[in-house]
């Protein structure tokens, strides 16, 4: 008799008979509770869309921080739980500064995103650093290199791909779609703000204000919009 | 099929199947069991109002300390398990000597509450400062620094949010309605103290006394009021 | 299904789903199995009265020590199990001594009984000095500081409170009440020893003698009563 | 009354009474579900041949890496957890490197392999760099060295074995059956890229394209093939 | 539905919930299986008296030691498992000798035995010296310092009482009860002998001889009986 | 109600009631499923042969190393889990080069056997050398040292005897009692070679061939046949 | 309802609610299935004998070696896990050699015993030497020192005694009978010898040879018995 799925869980980086590790697969339904966020990669760079949950009228919108400057070339947005996700990018800071220290130039993108993934596979080992649980959040990673621009997508496995769009949290799916639909490699930054937040507009229960909404880019560098500029965009859609 | 959620929550830091994390859960639960506390920010600084439970006349009621200092610009007021709350305001107030020592300026209210939040985080981790479970608490860290007065509120899981008013333990519900009702940016600190006790006073069983509340305020250093002081409040209610 | 409340237990430091700490409060148990202490503060001092045990005709009396001197200043009577409260008393006296050494000057009672609180606070930790479970001891902690006599009371979770008058152990209860309804501020020492010992003597199930009970008072330094002492106290009844 | 299987899987790495290890089998089912990988060994060099899965048009498909250098007359393909192969591929790279400034010449091929079985054979140790459970991850080792060029197949239980030809992956079975019939020693290296990408063809789903397989070829030095030089191959087909 | 007792004891140091720590009162039930030990306070100094079970005609009776010295003026006897008590007459020793070395003075009863408790306190701690489990094994340590002759008695706990006079293992109960029948503050030491003796031959199955019996005084310093010395003090009963 | 023998053996290295350790019982299993490999001692020098299970025609067969050198006097045949096997031959090797350093001779066979079992023994004990389970593997040790040639068997308890021939694996029953049939002290290393390649054709269900077959003598110095040197014993059969 | 005992004996070493350690019990069952040994004390020296079991005519029968010595004046005969006791026993002989180069002359037999009894009193601790179980073996230590010779005997529990003459293994029982019988202090050594193979024959199922027992003595330093000299005492039974 085999024991049902459940109970593998439980170790927290073990092994079902079918190959499966479930606190990864659990960690990711995390995610899919998450605030929904959209990245759209342009030549002229990436644009960076989040909704953010204002639960309370009391709450200061500035303070409710879904997408972060990692370093001044490299910029992320993230669904999942919060508190992780600020150690990982904490964590991105500390490596991108260390490698402008020692080398004299900005870490690459890719780089960037391998030293987060890193952390992020060892959960369970005891080390200093990681915890004893996966991250349960997954990031959009914009960023612009000798390479160009570029955006990466991770997830708590502590896998990455390189992606020209890609959505994450509750609202993924149904903007994965629509990116599909309307994606071109031939956008203007401007074409890829207005896909981003109208695609947002659709998942978010919500009207869309710059309050309960975030858009940053890289272009080359790392850029938040302001409540204005926000505005701006809103007003295109 | 599938355990039930408690059979997840034994492991002190894992996720259920759903994305759970049960134990910060619990430890949410034991702050709604816990004396209410409130905070409003106006632009003259921030009020803090506690709830004291004095369980018996001969108690010092100037022992049963739910607000202190952090550093002469912020203090916090707390609900749930105060000896959580002491080492975690504890480990605020080493963070804030040594960044002015090492700096020669006060750590901003921002980087304090994410050093208390780094901390709460890492629960289970076995680190020489961390818990072995999490942090059973909830703060209001009230400050002023070059940003201008502000507000944080953090749980359990290592997450804060900056708040124009906040309410926690177990009147938070009714108190944060009456907040919602009451607030506006225009506040004077004299109207936030009356606001504060006034609220506080609707979710308290027993009649406001001097000894049954604390009242501090940031503006722009920490200042606990003294029993009189507290009177002249309450006689304004 | 919920579990019921005994599976939760055996985590040592794990919280419930209702947010509660089973471990303290089985040995919040072990200290209702304990003998009755008793603490008066006075504006000359602090009095402490112990019921002592004594089994068996052939035990010294004078070696069930229940009051404990920790510095000149601080003195301090338990309830529960009385090696984990003599662990808590050494660890007391060297950090005493430690702030004597580097600061010319004694301790406050308020720091002692917070170094003794963090100890405790910390089961489960695998610190070197902790312990793998909680300290099953309550103290009554007497003391006379640049801020006059205190009395504080100390219970296994690590929570301390400022008490006037504070009984704990098996007869703690009816005790209290007593307490209660005869403390007042204006209370001589020499009144605070006959209400500490009528009051034992009310929750003893044997006649009171020089040998069943010890008294000590901290005014301002500690001194522990001679069977003569305690025998005029007694005669005073 | 024996156990099931199932029970023994638990601890990470225990006999069960038939002496089999169950955690290291149920990571070689972790492979079955990977994409399929081949490799070729000829006179003229190596060739290794993998399946990319772009599960969206909105992936960059060269940042599905499948194959990876691990040192310049070295290169491995895998199938199974790709964030466990990119740390075994480091940890390959940081041996093949420290190799070379310590003796002033390549790793041999074999002690390449050796070194990524020992780390794999590891698991479960608490070392800092093994992992907590087996790696889910089956690597073709492609190289040349003084003895000319080679071929290795690791599994997760760190055993590995020199091949003439080999494929890994859930199409691995037909794949090989493919590969007996086909291989000869007096395969041209050009030959060899032709029977690799058609027993490729057979196992995939899809139609074959530049963006869902990759090639690469160790003869003597590591090169991954460009989009049209996959193509060329593809049109020989 | 609450546990049952046997539930809790698993846990090496964990209260039930009553409060009670049942591996510790396991390690008493250890020595309820012991061989009987008697100790006898007295103004010339303190007797110990011990029956030991010779299994085999073969044994070596003088190697079942029961009755150890730890320092010139300190002896004990012990009940329980010999190992156990052989490892803290052995801390003890090391305890006393370093107190010598580094005063210059031997070191006090009481210091003696509270280092010997201190020790049984902490099993499951993970110390060097501790144990997993609590020592099984009490002992009588009597001695001879600046306070004139001393009796204690020690349990698993850790918890340690002066007596007159006491009995352990298992026909402590009758030993105990004709113990405070016949002794009296004026026994000379001579009279003790032979109610030690006397009581022993009680509660032993076989005949007593000097092959089954071990005495030894402490008067002023340890002295462990010849068999003819023993033999002298059975021809007095 | 007395547990199953298989609730014994998750504890990776716990007795069960009737004295047995079931983990090592496990890897013996191990072994029995594991190819055949036959040692032979004479007076000229110790013969080791052993059968490789080629389970592919695209195997290279040398890569298939069942008879390893440990120095130059020392070499092993082995059967169970190939890289347990490398890990302890691996450590020989350090030891015997570490000895050969410090004291300018060729390390003993029988030392070398200890320092392989005392590595065997210590499993579970969480040293840096040692496995977290039994090593799956038996080892037949071929030297030849001060004291002539010797003929070592080792199983996973970390127990060892001298032999002057024996077989391990899944034919190793049939393989012992024709070794006992045809052994004699006298044969020479010739006459050896033949009877174990007899042995091993009737245990084996392929016909014997150069590539499925490999073996070796040490005589005094390790020698590992070529093909055409196994060629040649196979064409005295 | 009380656990039975089989729920106990996993926790490596914990009390019973009876007070017993059954994983030591479970051992010494295991060294009720070992070959019997049997030790003999004269006035000349210490006899020691064992049996062997030569499972196979192919093994060399020097090789089992159930008799060791451990410095030139201390030999011990050992039954049970002989993997086991070679690591008694290699420890033992580290100590000794200590001891002759820090004092300059030999360590006495009991301080050798006490050492063997410490290192198998402390299993479960995770110290560097100790075991995660008890040693699964019992010792015969037969030695010569300033008091003349001595023979010690040990079981897993870390205990040990002075016996005149002793057995163990699986013929202890029967064999201890007829020791008690037939031993007296003024056997000589050479009667000792008759006696101890006399005895052996009884139990051994076996015919006694030169083979299948060894027979050491320690009169005044240890010597293991040549075939022939065995060969001299069986022709006298």
């Amino acid at each position: 008799m085999f024991l049902t799925r459940t109970e593998y869980d439980r170790g927290v980086n073990t092994f079902s008979p079918e190959g499966r590790l479930f606190q990864v697969e659990y960690a990711i339904e995390a995610i899919k509770l998450g605030s929904t966020a959209i990245g759209i990669k342009t030549k002229e760079g990436v644009v960076l869309a989040v909704e953010k949950r204002i639960t309370s009228p009391l709450l200061e919108p500035s303070s409710v921080e879904k997408i972060m400057e990692v370093d001044e070339h490299i910029g992320c947005a993230m669904s999942g739980l919060i508190a992780d996700a600020r150690t990982l990018v904490e964590h991105a800071r500390v490596e991108t500064q260390n490698h402008r220290f020692s080398y004299g130039e900005p870490m690459t993108v890719e780089s960037t995103t391998q030293a987060l993934c890193d952390l992020a596979l060892r959960f369970g080992e005891g080390d200093e650093e990681s915890m004893s649980r996966p991250f349960g959040v997954s990031l959009l990673i914009a960023g612009h290199d000798e390479n160009g621009p570029s955006l990466y997508y991770t997830d708590p496995s502590g896998t990455f791909w390189q992606c020209n769009a890609k959505a994450i949290g509750s609202g993924s799916e149904g903007a994965d779609s629509s990116l599909q639909e309307q994606y071109n490699k031939d956008l203007t930054l401007k074409e890829a703000e207005t896909i981003a937040l109208s695609i947002l507009k659709q998942v978010m229960e919500e009207k869309v204000t710059p309050n309960n909404v975030d858009i940053a880019k890289v272009s080359p560098t790392y850029h938040l919009y302001s409540p204005s500029e926000v505005e701006a965009v809103i007003s295109r859609l």
